[in-house]
C-alpha cells in the first residue's frame, strides 16, 4: 500500500423520534458512522462491526492529519482480516456515547441544554435499534456478517438473536452472555468513582471543568482488568521510573505511571455520563432472559421474539483468549453451548495469549486467521 | 464459657523521639495494644499477633457493650488456634494507623494540628521496631511465634528477620514478600480514589468533611479483590434487590448494594491518609531487598542484616488459600522456597477454600487445625 486510507466520521441526522427499549422517547438523534470498502452491486458483502466500552465509529483507517489509525485498523483494511477488497465494512457510535451519536452530552432541543441524566436509559437492544436504521439509510437489508469484542459481541449476538433473518452470520470476541458479580462490581466501583466526584454534580457538569478525577480512577480501574497479571508483571513488575522522587504518594513504580496515563488521556475524549449509560447497559445485558422475552415492542409492531428455525442456516465464530480474566474463556464457551443448541453451527477457538482482554484490540495475528477463513466459509 | 471475655485497648505513651526508617523523627508516639492471655513465669509463651491493612489492635474479645468482637476473635481465645489458656497473645495498632497507635490523624506537638501530609513516609519496618517498643515495655524478651496474614505476614516476615533471635517461630497467611505490578497497582488506584476527592485536600480535611467518597471507593475496589469470582457469583450472581428501583445509577444489584455497604461503612472507621500511608509502605515492602541491605540504623548500631545462622533451629508455618487471587499460593510458595534455603523448617499448606482472600479472616477451620498442630510443636 502506498499511502494511507483516509476516512472521515460521517453524521447521519435523523429527523423522527427513537424510542427506548425503556419506553422513553427522544425526538431526534444522531448516528455517527465510517465505512470502509465498497458495497458490491448486489449489496450482500456488508460487513457491520460493533465497538466496545470506550471505542467509536472510527474503527479504521485515517483521520486527516491523525498519527493513529481507527481503533481495530489491525483487523480491517485491504488483505486483513476484514478485508476492504472484498467486503463494505461498517462502523458506528452506539447510542448514549460521545463520539458523535446522540449521547447524555448531547443538546437536548427541548431545552436547548445538554440532556445529562434526562437521557433515558439504555440498553444493548437500544444500540441495535439505532444501527438498524443507519442499515436501512444505506440500503442493506442483509449482512454478511456482524462482528465484534466485549460489549461489540453483547450487541453482536443481541443483533443477530433479535434480527435473525438480517446476518448470515456472526463473529463474537472476549464478550458474554451476561455479566457476573464481579463484572457488575468492577463496573459498579467506576460509575461510584465517577459519582463520588463532586463535580459530576448529578450529571450538570456541561460547559464546567467535568468529573476527571472520578473519571480517571474508573478507567484506572479497567485497565488493571484489560490486561492479564502476568502480562503485568513482565511489562512492569516493581520497577520504578521515579526513583528519587520525595514527593508523597505520587506515582513512582512504572504500573502506577502506567495507569496515571490511561486515567489522564482518558479524560480528554471520554464523557463520564456515557461511561455512566453505557457500563449499565452492559450490567443489565442478559442474551438469554432478553430473547426469551417475546414481548413485543408496544406500538411499533416489532416482534422482539427469536425465530429460531431462522438460525438454522446460520454460522458463528465464538473466540476467546486464554488470559483474559475479565470475561473468561468459560463465558464464550456458555456463548458456543447456546448457539450450538440453537442449531447454529459454531466454531470456536481459546487463543492462547498473555494479552488478557485486551488481546482482541492488539493481539489480531490468530484472529486475523481465524476471522478471515471463517468469512471464506461463507455462502 | 459462660459471659463474654471482656477487653479493652490500652494505650502506651512513648515519650521519647521515634525515628523512622526514612530518617525522619517523631517527637513522641503512642502505641495501642491489646494483651489476651497470661505471661507466665518464665515470661517464655508470648504470641506477637500483626493485623492486616484495616485492622487494628482489637484482634479478640469484646469490648465493653459491643456486639461484635475483635477481627480474629475466631482465631485468639480459650481453647482456640492461638489458646490464651497457654498463651499470652498480643496485637496492637500499626503506627501510621488510625487505631490509637500515633498516626497521620494524630496531633503534632510541635503544631498543635494533626499531622496529615507531614507524617513521615511509613515503611513495614517501622510498624515493626515499633512493637519492639511494646514488646520491651512488656518486658518480653524472646516469643514464640509471631504471625499474621496478608500486610500481617509482611510485618511477621520482616520482623522474623529483622531479629531472628527474638522469635522461636513464625506463622504467615495469606501474605507475599514483595507485592507484584497488578497488587501495586489495585492499592495505585484506591491511593488515586482517594487523592481525586477534593474533599482529600491535599490530606487537610481533618475537622472538616473527610474524603469519604474517594476512601469509600478504595474500599470498593478492595473488597472485589478479597473474594473469589466464584464466591461473588454464588453469594449474588444477578440477583437485584430493588427489582422496581427507577433511580438513575443507585445500586439495584445485590453486589452493588454489598459494595456499597462495605464502602460506606468503611468510612465510618478508618482515616483516608491512614489508607495512603499504609498502601504505600505495603507496596514498597521487599522482604529480600530489605533482608539482603545490611545498613545500621545511623546513631543507633541496630544491626539490620540477617544473621543467618540464627534462623536454623527456627519453625515457619505458611498457609495460603487456593481461591486467593489477591495474594496467590504462587507468592506463598516463594516465601517458603526462602525460608527453607535459610534452613528454617517451613511447613505448607495451601487450603482448597472458595472464600478468596478473606479466607484468612473468615475461613478459620482449617488453619486452626494447622496452627495449633504446630505451636504444639514448638518447644
Amino acid at each position: 500500500m502506498s499511502g494511507q486510507a483516509i476516512t472521515e466520521t460521517r453524521i447521519l441526522p435523523v429527523d423522527r423520534p427513537f424510542r427506548f427499549e425503556s419506553g422513553r422517547t427522544l425526538e431526534r438523534i444522531d448516528i455517527a458512522y465510517e465505512t470502509y470498502g465498497c458495497l458490491n452491486e448486489r449489496r450482500d458483502n456488508a460487513i457491520l462491526i460493533e465497538h466496545a466500552l470506550s471505542g467509536d465509529a472510527h474503527a479504521a483507517f485515517y483521520h486527516e492529519g491523525d498519527k493513529k489509525p481507527g481503533w481495530w485498523d489491525c483487523m480491517i483494511g485491504p488483505g486483513k482480516a476484514f478485508d476492504t477488497d472484498r467486503y463494505f465494512v461498517i462502523c458506528s457510535n452506539v447510542i448514549g456515547g460521545c463520539k458523535g451519536t446522540t449521547g447524555p452530552a448531547s443538546i437536548d432541543p427541548a431545552t436547548g441544554s445538554p440532556y445529562g441524566l434526562t437521557f433515558p436509559t439504555l440498553t444493548i437492544r437500544d444500540m441495535v435499534e439505532v444501527q438498524r436504521i443507519l442499515l436501512k439509510h444505506l440500503g442493506i437489508d442483509r449482512l454478511k456478517c456482524i462482528a465484534g469484542g466485549s460489549m461489540g459481541g453483547m450487541q453482536t449476538l443481541q443483533f443477530f438473536c433479535d434480527y435473525p433473518s438480517q446476518f448470515e452470520s456472526f463473529i463474537c470476541i472476549a464478550s458474554a452472555m451476561k455479566h457476573s458479580a464481579q463484572q457488575i462490581a468492577f463496573n459498579e466501583v467506576g460509575r461510584r468513582a465517577i459519582m463520588a466526584d463532586p463535580r459530576w454534580n448529578n450529571g450538570n457538569y456541561y460547559g464546567d471543568i467535568s468529573p476527571e478525577g472520578g473519571l480517571s480512577v474508573a478507567r484506572m480501574i479497567g485497565h488493571i482488568t484489560y490486561i492479564s497479571e502476568k502480562m503485568m508483571q513482565e511489562k512492569f513488575g516493581r520497577i520504578r521510573k521515579d526513583k528519587d522522587s520525595k514527593a508523597i504518594f505520587k506515582p513512582s513504580f512504572e504500573v502506577e505511571h502506567y495507569l496515571d496515563y490511561q486515567g489522564v488521556s482518558f479524560v480528554k475524549r471520554f464523557d463520564a455520563n456515557s461511561y455512566l449509560y453505557i457500563t449499565d447497559a452492559i450490567d443489565n445485558f442478559d442474551l438469554m432472559a432478553s430473547i426469551s422475552s417475546k414481548e413485543r415492542f408496544r406500538g411499533q409492531g416489532r416482534d422482539r421474539g427469536v425465530n429460531f428455525s431462522d438460525l438454522r442456516t446460520k454460522k458463528g465464530l465464538v473466540i476467546s483468549f486464554s488470559s483474559d480474566w475479565l470475561y473468561p474463556s468459560s463465558q464464550s464457551k456458555e456463548i458456543v453451548r447456546l448457539f450450538s443448541a440453537l442449531n447454529v453451527q459454531v466454531s470456536y477457538t481459546d487463543i492462547t495469549t498473555e494479552h488478557g482482554h485486551d488481546a482482541f484490540l492488539t493481539d489480531y495475528r490468530r484472529p486475523s486467521e481465524l476471522i478471515r477463513g471463517f468469512l471464506s466459509s461463507l455462502g
